[in-house]
């Protein structure tokens, strides 16, 4: 147990991140009080029951007006309707924040409805599972992963470092940078991957010569692996795509155009351009695996039989 | 302990799937006799080391000459070369299989060297990890995970059977289908994921903007889980790219259709079309799940800390 960073939390949104907060916050003693706001009764009742806060509540302006950080875990597409919501109704001084994994829309969303007296930092957990809502939330799953910062120029350096500490405690590294480039950087790391899984989960879907069950019994040579994130939040994702747009396009024209080069040493059995393709990916695995970003057991360390 | 189901089995190959074959075999004494013999003089002395077999030698043809059963567990692009050299030495009777990840081409390459007297029956384990090399194997490798053999047309019923059943006994469901259905259903969950995979790592580690430090810090947003297949062994799968041209091809123009219509909705900002398509990949993945071929846990299970 550490001192509360925050008097009040108040947490718009209560799917995956939202619940995570709020369970690592609780154990940790991060603030006095959390209110838990969030569109659906249904949902609401569901963190109710599980005990995720101290007051729950549908109305987001209501939720917001006593507490000192505010953060916002709706989907990026939603973060605009919701900042309007609250903005008349947040408390002088307090810290305003966001999850939303893509950056600049956000702030081009949020940032016309923040008064000058509040703070607003835009922020990114990259850390996840492809479960979602409030049931798919715990308290760990910020630990070692890294926690994005985009302060807008001018901010608070006093607020700033106020939210770093809080993320901090709830397990994350912290980095800082601006939002443009944490845009491209996630476009490469988490969007395009995102949309290839998807995407090629629908391809196999599709074909009309092999029958689903053939898929999902040989899947265990590699398509398995794509279908975990290919499981993620469908309206999440479909906000980012929307809301990344320019980034998503570019790194995808670059995908495809190496694609395009694969495709032309299979069709031309250049054994030794694919040879030297799949010899440099290793090197990047070893990186993430040092970085304590992934783990070294075979197949993520899968089945309780594999060796370690 | 059963009944050992062969006299003497030979491995002609100790990579990953050899070692596991041989480790496996040794456990449950599925065979009385195992010799190992691979190309490469240190990795055989690695095998010994490994205490993997009875009898270790880097030819071939003395390796076969009273096996029972030959296994070649050697690259898909090496398997012509490895069926002339042991062609004329193989015993009376014996049942000669394989482990390649393409079926047609390796009927290809071996048949024309098998002499009437033996049983050449091809086949492929649907199981693996990213590690390569004798020191990858464990004897659960096989376990719960599909064996498929595609025998030819007058293929002898009983061989087949006995095959069948060592393969059962080393853990595996076994599924019989013939070499071109094959190289299309692995085409798709296993080939062209693979390519997908090594292309997007290649891809992220070319972006001039982005450090490759930074791609390591935040994969744990998705790119990650392409690392793993992407880490397999180069030469394995640039083999199967050569080997499997035609189906890789036609999948591939699948995917990258199929690519360029989620594109053009980023493009185009159509909504609808995106979360219609990132919601129907959920039903595969879940049937994977109750198919025991998946893990239900998050992110496959890789933390400790996280929930089952």
């Amino acid at each position: 147990m550490t001192d509360p960073i925050f008097e009040e939390i108040a947490l718009i949104g209560i799917g995956l991140i939202g619940a995570s907060i709020a369970l690592r916050a609780r154990r940790d003693g991060l603030a006095n009080r959390i209110t838990i706001s969030t569109r659906r009764q249904e949902t609401l009742d569901r963190a109710e029951e599980l005990g995720l806060g101290d007051r729950y509540t549908v109305d987001a302006a209501d939720a917001v007006k006593d507490a000192d950080c505010v953060i916002l875990c709706v989907p990026v597409g939603a973060m605009g309707v919701v900042a309007e919501q609250i903005g008349p109704h947040l408390k002088a001084g307090a810290i305003v924040t966001d999850v939303g994994s893509v950056k600049r829309s956000v702030i081009d969303q949020v940032a016309p409805h923040m008064s000058d007296d509040v703070h607003f930092i835009p922020g990114h957990p990259v850390a996840g599972t492809e479960h979602s809502g409030p049931d798919a939330g715990f308290a760990t799953l910020f630990d070692e992963r890294w926690h994005i910062l985009t302060p807008l120029e001018g901010a608070n350096p006093v607020a700033v470092e106020k939210l770093e500490t809080f993320w901090k405690q709830l397990g994350s590294f912290v980095e800082i940078m601006d939002a443009a480039h944490h845009d491209r950087v996630l476009a490469v790391t988490s969007h395009i991957p995102h949309l290839i899984a998807y995407n090629i989960v629908g391809t196999a879907d599709d074909m009309e010569e092999i029958t689903k069950r053939e898929v999902i019994k040989f899947s265990a040579s590699g398509f398995r692996d794509f279908t975990r994130i290919a499981a993620s939040d469908p309206v999440m994702w479909r906000d980012v795509f929307l809301h990344n747009k320019d980034a998503v396009l570019e790194v995808l024209g670059r995908f495809s155009e190496d694609l395009a080069a694969l495709q032309r040493a299979v069709r031309w059995g250049d054994g030794e351009l694919l040879e030297k393709q799949f010899t440099r990916t290793r090197e990047i695995r070893r990186g993430i695996i040092e970085a304590g970003q992934e783990t070294a057991a075979p197949n993520f360390g899968r089945y309780k039989t594999d060796p370690d």
